[in-house]
């Protein structure tokens, strides 16, 4: 693996989901792996969970991990070519990532959509012009539109749920990805990330429900049954993945609705297979998710949460075998 | 030790003590003990000595450390039960703590108190929930009403100088908490937190100065002579400690009284035995305390100071062993 | 070296460039050289290429690196003698330097000038208190009119560029450095600190060229040709130094003139000798340096901003090699 930015750079999600799930039997398997590699971890804007488990992973790998807070550790970065930089801007991409670029043998980074320009968004344009200048192998730790670690995590843990519970020969499992209310509008990354993966894994039966005006970009849902009936969606789920977005076509970026009636409740849960409720966190309580899911016997979000160290030791072992 | 929040949570103090001057002898002498181990430590505000001599009492036991400042990091956390987090919180401690817990072997955590609502911080919510929800040692490098690892290192430091010049058979130490001007109203923690290691350790003649209005919680003073006269208490002090505090009673977290005349000078020095000043720092010059002390022979606060490193490595050495 | 501030500090500089360049093509040559010992970094004003660089440097001489940032981590220190701090600092520097020196044992730290008071900017206040009160060796990560570890890297890509490509023999290169306009007031560090180490090195001819009244302290250009006719500075150059700085005569850190006509450009380069375009990171394109410059064929800033790890691992080998 060269790089790690989409599900477009994964051969084979199955085999990576393994290695995953090898490491975390034994986290300090390949200790010795990254011996004398260091890993730059760039955030353009702030991480918890992101960047612990990254951290962690790299400690894993015997990597030596530097972490870099753009935003707080006062760092502007110009993105577009040929800016006359007499603005805000104090140091280009083209002459600050062919020096990661030197400093490291792997740069991880963190951007964000603006949630303005939806064009420049899905263009990606910060994480492809640290691609193109860096030189070295990228993996994104959550990019403008998609959130590759987080979307591994999710398929590891529908995969480990799954090998625990086996579901009935020859059945996939009903997987519902929801929308949720929010009070501030939120990127689409994790959603369409989460639709990019399922599709690519393959082995599900995979439903969106959302309200109207909520659609996601079709290139990653692509292949989803979509409905505007959250009900019907819910019916005999296993997994229901839990997240809000904001609007993607017509007005960008936006909050057209946030009706509380969508927020998933055990009553809701009532109709499905006694699924399995996941979300990515941060997780806003009885605004998202209601306290009575969260703190309930359906509630896997802390294991999946714990499994974002062996979705990024699996991808890191996967481009250290590479170089 | 399971967990290191107050006093309470340590049987016996002076076997702690010689511990961390056996380290500091030896730093590296239990350099296997925390390998393959690894700490978080939490600031909820910031922290300078703390954070470091943590950092570094990990790193001496072979233990992996990693930092993450809460608030620069933009994270703010929920703590109430059953909150709708449709403000400004993102994430809720009952979904945070469970995955530090996951991610690291040991706990480290920096709250702190609000002064405005006594009862909020005397309940020490923040750090309880961490400790009922992450499920693994937490240790308090801070807390709202107290400050545990900066009171072990003021018995090391005051165990080491009797050592070095031990009194005459008999006398146990004069140790006088003295009250100092401040600018800012500051919380009662290090004066609480010293109350309570210095009546728990049990081997001292232990005295309380401060202006009216100035009492502590008599919780952690019990035991102690507490007097208004200044003068009257620093008389044959062996040991005298410098600290301001905010108000504890009636009006809670005020200033009510900052008379430059409670700063400590050498002429009032001149009535002790030759007593060694102690202050946990940061220290206000020529507002709590004078030039001429702080540079004069009887300060021992940069001893002080240094000594939390070996403080940190015995309390995170217990907690490996009793793992 | 028991300290590294400026090139005064270093007995034999084509020795350390030697030192440096080994390094280069063995990074890992010292591993064991700084085993056990610990190295602080401390930021009062921010810096990427600086912190990286140097952590990178310590960490391959098996040093243990612990970064401070202490403006976002909340620590605003006094500095001046006999001050009563009932002000915005909360703690002095003879406090906590002492602390800094039990803590760890080289000591890096970055200040800034204040561009208003020239006495109080060019006396290096901050830096020289650290230096007495530390008692530890301090390694300048650029000070308030210095910045030696960018020089030696300067002299180190000059040196490596002169042997890749020999001149004839007998000849010195020609080394302008050249002001370049900007949209800020900056520091004249740089532009000192290269005049003083090119000056000390004495393998050059030197010439320094600006527009009226930018003319720097004649302490660190003495021995320099200076100009205020860039076009006649150029001719024949072998390497060109671009940056701005603000006066240092007169009013002290302003801008006076912001004359786009200075900004190189390849044009201009046509009468140098070919020469190879530096720059110290960050640049304002097209505002101080042209695109046409930093992505052609004459620009080495990024060689030289890689140069940066061997310049620091050669001090700090140097100074561990000292203690």
């Amino acid at each position: 693996m060269k790089q790690f930015i989409s599900a477009e750079d994964v051969q084979d999600i199955p085999a990576l989901v393994n290695q995953a799930l090898a490491y975390k039997q034994q986290p300090l398997l390949d200790k010795q792996l990254g011996a004398n590699k260091r890993i730059g971890l760039l955030f353009l804007n702030p991480s918890m969970r992101t960047r612990l488990s990254t951290q962690i992973a790299a400690q894993n790998l015997g990597m030596e991990a530097i972490v870099f807070n753009i935003g707080s550790e006062g760092w502007a970065l110009e993105f577009e070519d040929e800016a006359i930089m007499s603005g805000s801007t104090v140091e280009h991409v083209k002459d600050a990532a062919p020096i990661m670029g030197k400093y490291f043998d792997v740069l991880a980074i963190r951007t964000f959509p603006s949630l303005k320009n939806r064009e420049d968004d899905y263009s990606e344009l910060f994480i492809r012009q640290f691609i193109r200048y860096a030189g070295i192998p990228v993996v994104s730790l959550e990019s403008a539109t998609l959130h590759p670690l987080q979307s591994l995590t999710d398929i590891i843990t529908i995969t480990e749920t799954l090998k625990a519970n086996p579901l009935p020969a020859g059945r996939k499992p009903k997987i519902v990805l929801t929308w949720a209310p929010h009070v501030k509008p939120l990127p689409q990354c994790v959603a369409n990330s989460f639709s990019q993966w399922v599709n690519a894994w393959g082995n599900a039966d995979f439903v969106i429900t959302h309200p109207e005006d909520y659609e996601l970009d079709t290139k990653f849902t692509n292949g989803a049954t979509i409905t505007h009936n959250q009900e019907e969606a819910l019916k005999d789920a296993d997994f229901v993945y839990v997240k809000n977005w904001s609007t993607f076509n017509n007005e960008y970026g936006k909050i057209y609705c946030n009706d509380p009636a969508w927020m998933l409740t055990n009553e809701k849960l009532s109709t499905t297979n006694n699924a399995k409720v996941m979300h990515c966190l941060p997780v806003r309580r009885n605004v998202e998710l209601s306290d009575e899911i969260l703190d309930g016997p359906n509630s896997i979000v802390t294991r999946q949460a714990s499994n974002r160290v062996w979705a990024a030791q699996a991808v890191l072992s996967n481009i250290l075998q590479s170089k």
